[in-house]
């Protein structure tokens, strides 16, 4: 395997030395939560935040997202820290407007299959965050992201965000073993999605040193300055401290490993 | 339960007193190819002819479907004998040039969760076929159908089409309790797809007896000339005989529940 | 295919010309329980009562059945209505015991992959109802049964008792398709169990319906005096009007496809 | 969470400071095979020699294992090196002969649901190394462990071996989820099976680490000589080299984390 094809966004670059985070809530809601968000970021020094401005929910009345609002919040607070927005994009008509704020597009996990905008993207200059169907194969997820590929976009990120199974007390069941089989056949960076996979807090901080350990180069963790008041997946986000404890141990464990190397 | 909310599409009742089909190849190849089976259609008085024009397939190298060609000849058969044609759309911004040359509009498996699309569709004014997504739970599908609901259009029949599991000797798992279930939550007509759901030929006939004792409205099945030729989808596709005789012992089963009620 | 090995207890043929019923309950619970829908079988002219003496519980501290005071209590109500017994073996040390109390021993889902047990069924001198396991795939399953059946023991029943998958409306997902490929691999009877893979009560004729026209020989159902008080499994359970209509119902559309084949 | 209840065999700890290693080919094949392992493991200092002597397999005309003769050549092989036997024990009937060659008793995933066996093995005198069932959730495992304490028999080690779904690139997924979830509900040692959960071998490194730093206790792996000779499993068998720098990975992990901890 020859060296891995790093995506850069700036100065920050996904698949290269450092583990890298994004985080962020669930959905933008206000431009105090993001803020606040942003702040706690830039002091541990994480470089890209997540957040969703159009939210794909089971609902079509639960909260949709702020939209356009949601994107101008995001850029905002990005900007203040020279931070990066990775954010979804659920239909092909909003790549050009979405391009507009973010730095980095994501493909959500309902998408994965959604052909249609993976051709789109493919024409994007834009860094693609493809998410992982929760019921994909490997297989399926690898020729998926062929459609982006084959248009000629090869700023592209694979993300593990966990795999429907029966099994009931985690949301979804993280696959670990699909980082090193993802790099094996792509040879391009995956990160996980702890948040997501387990829809519990305190798997958090485990899932994403089990990431570490086998080869993904980052995490999208959600965090929230008050979980029990968001208006999306409250449950499995860590509040500003919590977050804080994860990235501190995470890194701990990232410079154990490097130190003695 | 009251009665069953039927969708009307010219003379054809799907939800209505007899068991509909809507049959045709998994993708248009030719206008030999579609003719021949629209005549047979004709000959076995079934009024929905199916066919891919746009088809998602996982691989971007493999044959995607004739497009706007494939619409003209689906057309193009259907008209001849006064067929109705159903066929899928992947994109909102497909659907205004989908709508010029069909008459139900599918939502495939891959898209039940593409959000944009449904809310699209909730504002056209064609009939929609939504495909159950291959892992959503019954409450994610009907809750998807309300994106549509919710738009306005009511012309709506939902198709269970398998659900993946661990099963490997077929190639999903034909979900039958579904039927039932989804009609006493929702009263609108739901049909079958056992091609897609077994793969395997030999099933089709004792799956669509199945889908009719538990109160479908109707079956989609794959039917090719020549199935062994056949650009996708071969295996599970019957040729013109067998498909003749599964109509036939579909309505003999039929009439035999009718008869005596 | 040729003709189906039937398996034959006494008077009553399995794989035969009639859809036959085991009914009763989950667990037996007293003589007055037992001796009521004993009698409600014997009305209807249902031949098999099954009940469980010993109950294979997920938590130690659940009731676990009467044991052999529950065996006792199905044979005297199966003897004073000429019934056969059909209840489960957990363990090889009792298949001696319960032999003397049953006429057909059942290997409950989770027992299908001990395979010490299978064997010593092979050598037993009673029929085997091997329902399947939650989670054997088909060839998993067949394999199983050449367990029992190398021992020499070829009075054998299958039973599809629904599968494990991601679907929270049902218990299980009774795998319909399972009945035609089951009866193609090995040319013997299958029934279904639909009060256990559903773990809905109004889903128990329909799916009954849709394993007669598969192909089932017949159905597993439970039903209880009292399913509110059932000391396990009630949800599932019918009572005894509600197992009399569903009886009748399916034995209409059996007489229904008879009458003019 | 208080101490974590070790479980001590001789004078090995497992759920104490050190991760722990239990390894041996899956299945005992002859004298030269398991001595050439154990003179392995002597070497690298592993303590718990694994072997299949009763061997539970799909087919009944697959190899079975070699039985008591199997059992002694495990023992043979343990004794010249002071090494502690883990090995399968199928049936009732069989503890005690087992009992009187092993050191920990092993219960297969096929046989997590046998209660009948689970209840006996609570009344041995010996440790008992449960695997979860491919198809259990964590509250059933977690029930299932109480028939053994409900026993009496607290020395309990729980393996996670992987779990059945939808994905065909890995022979099960390994539920890395499992491993802090287990602990937080029992406070007891768990381990880790990546061996039969991947059935591949470059998977068995990255999943081992994985275990480590999500607070497994240790980790089960195969190992056999000549793994495209095995009698069974070959594939996902690491040879004697590939075992050795597997071990010395996962050392150097760990002495990483301890190091600067």
């Amino acid at each position: 395997m020859g060296n891995i094809k790093t995506v850069k966004v700036n100065d920050c670059e996904i698949g290269g030395d450092r583990f890298i985070f994004m985080a962020g809530p669930c959905s933008v809601e206000s431009e105090e939560q993001i803020m606040k968000i942003a702040t706690l970021l830039d002091e541990l020094k994480i470089h890209i935040l997540r957040g969703g401005a159009f939210k794909p929910r089971t609902s079509p009345v639960a909260f949709q997202g702020l939209g356009l609002e949601g994107l101008k919040l995001l850029r905002k607070a990005a900007d203040k820290y020279k931070l990066l927005v990775v954010t979804e994009v659920m239909d092909t008509k909003d790549i050009s407007l979405i391009s507009e704020y973010a730095d980095i597009l994501q493909v959500g996990t309902r998408n994965m299959f959604n052909y249609s905008l993976l051709k789109e993207l493919g024409k994007a200059r834009k860094a693609v965050l493809l998410k992982r169907s929760f019921m994909a194969t490997i297989e399926e997820y690898v020729m998926a992201s062929e459609y982006i590929l084959q248009g000629g976009n090869e700023d592209l990120i694979y993300c593990e965000r966990g795999i429907r199974t029966f099994m009931k007390e985690t949301r979804f069941t993280l696959d670990i073993s699909a980082i090193p089989l993802i790099k094996q056949m792509t040879n391009r960076p995956v990160i996980i999605d702890p948040s997501h996979a387990t829809g519990i807090r305190s798997l958090i901080l485990p899932m994403t040193k089990a990431g570490l350990v086998t080869g993904a180069s980052g995490a999208m963790i959600e965090v929230h300055p008050d979980p029990d008041k968001a208006l999306s997946d409250g449950a499995q986000s860590l509040n500003l401290n919590q977050f804080r404890a994860v990235i501190e141990e995470v890194r701990k464990l990232e410079n154990q490993i490097k130190a003695s190397d």
